[in-house]
């Protein structure tokens, strides 16, 4: 193990983090807010720390698969554990535990939150939790490497396949620096179209901007005890069309920008992916057929649900656990396939059900066909056999994961359907579940220890599994 | 495909069937129930037309793996579709779903009813009902194999691979039909020595038979309507011991059998299988307390529960539906894991589980040493390739019909939890689940598609997946 390049990403991550603090301390100022002092001085020592600890710089600057899983892994602990230590100065979430639960849930984009009257957190602190949502979406590594120089053995590569999410990493151009650089460009052009937009719409400029943070990174926190459900029927519209936007692997976007229409529209990934919230949101409508008012009404309600569920956003409009049994079933589903790869949003991703579609249909040909071979591909290209059983392997270990934690949370005593939905919401990174974790509920009543396991579960979702699976295994930590 | 060779193996299905059918008969004298007759008739009338057409004989009797699977898959719904009919003749179960769900349930070992009320029918019926558990827990095919002929390309391998359960298939003897008669014969020695126990315990020579036949099997049928609640500690206890035998991996015994005891108890899938039972036992045995009179008392609800949910038996002494999330959480996991391989039970199997928990840390010790190629072993041997392979494929085709399932019964407007455990308890062939269709409770409320699609999970479940998807897989169909 090298661990003093391990050191050098993790005072990287510590300078990223002071940075990004003080843009709160902005909102303090504008709202004479004297929690901001806090934050002022957190990000300070944030900078400091950081500075000092990067001056001691590695020799070696190979960052190998290992140290890429460790360091992602180590960096995302890093920033929960710093991050919520301003909701516990400013005493506005004493409990650390519960402040913690609260910024791993903003960072991995999840939105599931500890609170029960959102409406009482200082502006400072409601900008704070929902800017995490801004950065975890696209990813701190990702936003680190444009500034770190590259050692040999693919360093920058072993970095961001350790955050990015997906069952491969599409680079668009040959250097990984600069198709980081690319991708946070279409993210923030994306993002100041959606405030533009949403000021245009007549939206106060706060809420504009926790909002639009919020559905970026396909995080879901609101600022509102109500989340979007008192915004007018068009912001409503407005915000479904852009989570969905934000759900869509970033590629497309890379292939429009580039004018390669043909390639963007052939994205089998990305048509599969709107296929399936046209098919769930008509679903949706059909069962809840005579609920609402008017059909612009259910529309709105099922469309917006299906796109911030799929997305794994975790905004609602409407109580969805209220809603009857197909249409709750169909949510589940949405919760667990996700969003595109490379996109901001989680869940096992579009992509790998694809693949596991075709790996079954496959096995049928096999066995009918003994002797054929034949290989399996997207988008016309073979798809390599070791992205198959890498995404086989994803699937079993987040099965395993899904089921060890739905165990340990059950000495809580909850009913099954909060207990399964908990879990699915956070690995999954959507934010609210059914039952007593429902969208009109929250996560404040689990024991200590269940909110511990919960928030390991968003970070392994966030990070795919394997960056904090390996930070625990024994064997990474030795020598060699 | 060899259309008349598939034929010819349908027309012993038919022939054994008819053979079957002959033993409630005999019931039927000691109860003089006139129920009798119909069984009677109807077996005379599977004999004839089995013995007609199987007099058709194919001149190339080679199966190879796709008829292999494809014979197996049609004789299974041929039993189901012939076996239901005794049930709706006698006006028991009149309305023919019901009827082809309860025999599904029976043949496929699963032991759900449809039955408000078991005590109810005839002596003749129950007796029927209990004895599918018995010819369906060592498989229909693994018996006629011994009878016909086999061609070339390994005919006979290919018959028993798409029936036994478990990710391979262990040949004893190099001869499969050998395999297959040891297989029976441990079988029925095993059954011999319940029956007799039981008897010398006091219990009534029907009941016996009956609850042998269920545990053989690990069914789980019961012929009370508070299923073994009412027989004596003794006997509970002697149940449990029969069926966590009877979920034991065949092979152990063959190892005993020919002496070779220190590689029966060298058995990883075994030792683990036990390790799980006992830890289960003592879990909820922690989470029961105080809920019992005695400590016996709760180490006998909490064993029993524990072997009968393993094993996917499903028999029950107490209604574990009441029990607290800890206890009610372990058991729905003991669903999914299962039995031992090569054993009657279902689940997904114990080796399975071993070989997804060996993957995951291999997938873990290759990331942190990239070079090194170890592969998985157990009991010392290596694990295939395709046996990995085959194992990973299973798991996502598992959980994705796990998942449709619960989809398509979700239109019925039951809970969560209801549909959940519905699934769990038919693609494991477990019997009860929880809430709804909990132990004290039955499958006679859904819908009659709702139940279409829980047959289709009983025998997915019992054939291992691939023989039911191979039967409604268009290609297969081809001429070649």
């Amino acid at each position: 193990m090298n661990y003093r390049v391990v050191g050098f990403i993790l005072a990287w991550v510590f300078r990223v983090v002071g940075m990004l603090m003080l843009l709160p301390c902005l909102i303090a100022l504008v709202y004479r807010e004297s929690e901001g002092w806090i934050y002022l001085l957190l990000a300070l020592i944030a900078l400091a720390a950081g500075s000092l600890m990067s001056m001691w710089k590695p020799k070696n600057m190979a960052i190998y698969q290992k140290e890429g899983y460790i360091a992602v892994g180590l960096s995302w602990l890093l920033m929960g554990a710093y991050g919520a230590i301003p909701f516990v100065l400013t005493g506005e979430i004493p409990f650390y535990i519960d402040a913690l639960f609260e910024i791993v849930s903003g960072f991995t984009t999840t939105g599931s939150s500890i609170l029960t009257d959102v409406e009482a957190l200082s502006h400072v602190s409601l900008f704070w939790r929902s800017f995490s949502h801004w950065i975890g979406g696209m990813g701190v590594l990702v936003f680190i490497l444009m500034m770190i120089p590259s050692g040999n053995g693919g360093s920058h590569m072993n970095l961001m396949k350790a955050e990015s999410p997906g069952p491969d990493v599409s680079k668009f151009v040959p250097r990984v620096r600069n198709t980081a650089m690319i991708l946070y460009r279409i993210y923030l052009i994306m993002t100041i179209m959606e405030i533009a937009i949403l000021l245009l719409s007549g939206m106060h400029w706060f809420d504009t901007l926790c909002l639009t943070f919020g559905s970026a990174g396909t995080g879901g926190f609101g600022i509102l005890n109500t989340s979007v459900a008192s915004y007018t029927p068009l912001q409503q519209w407005i915000i479904t069309i852009f989570i969905t936007a934000f759900g869509v692997n970033f590629s497309f976007y890379y292939l429009i920008l580039t004018k390669k229409y043909l390639d963007a529209f052939r994205m089998e990934e990305v048509r599969t992916y709107l296929l399936i919230v046209l098919a769930a949101g008509l679903v949706i409508m059909w069962d809840l057929r005579g609920m609402y008012r008017t059909i612009e009404e259910t529309a709105r309600a099922s469309f917006f649900q299906v796109a911030s569920i799929i997305t794994t956003t975790g905004f609602s409009t409407v109580d969805f656990n209220q809603w009857p049994a197909v249409s709750k079933t169909v949510l589940v589903a949405l919760m667990v396939i996700g969003a595109c790869a490379g996109s901001t949003g989680g869940g096992v991703k579009v992509s790998r059900v694809i693949i596991v579609f075709k790996s079954i249909k496959e096995e049928l040909h096999t066995l009918v066909h003994p002797r054929s071979v034949r290989h399996l591909r997207m988008d016309g290209h073979v798809i390599p056999e070791k992205t198959v059983r890498s995404t086989y392997v994803f699937f079993i270990t987040y099965f395993l994961i899904f089921a060890l934690s739905i165990l340990l949370i059950s000495f809580n005593g909850f009913s099954f359907e909060t207990n399964f939905t908990a879990v699915c919401a956070t690995l999954n990174n959507i934010g609210p579940g059914l039952d007593m974790v429902g969208p009109a509920a929250n996560f404040s009543l689990f024991h200590p220890l269940a909110k511990v396991v919960l928030i390991f579960d968003m970070l392994a979702g966030r990070l795919e599994l394997l960056p904090m699976l390996i930070v625990f295994y024994p064997g990474a930590w030795k020598k060699h």
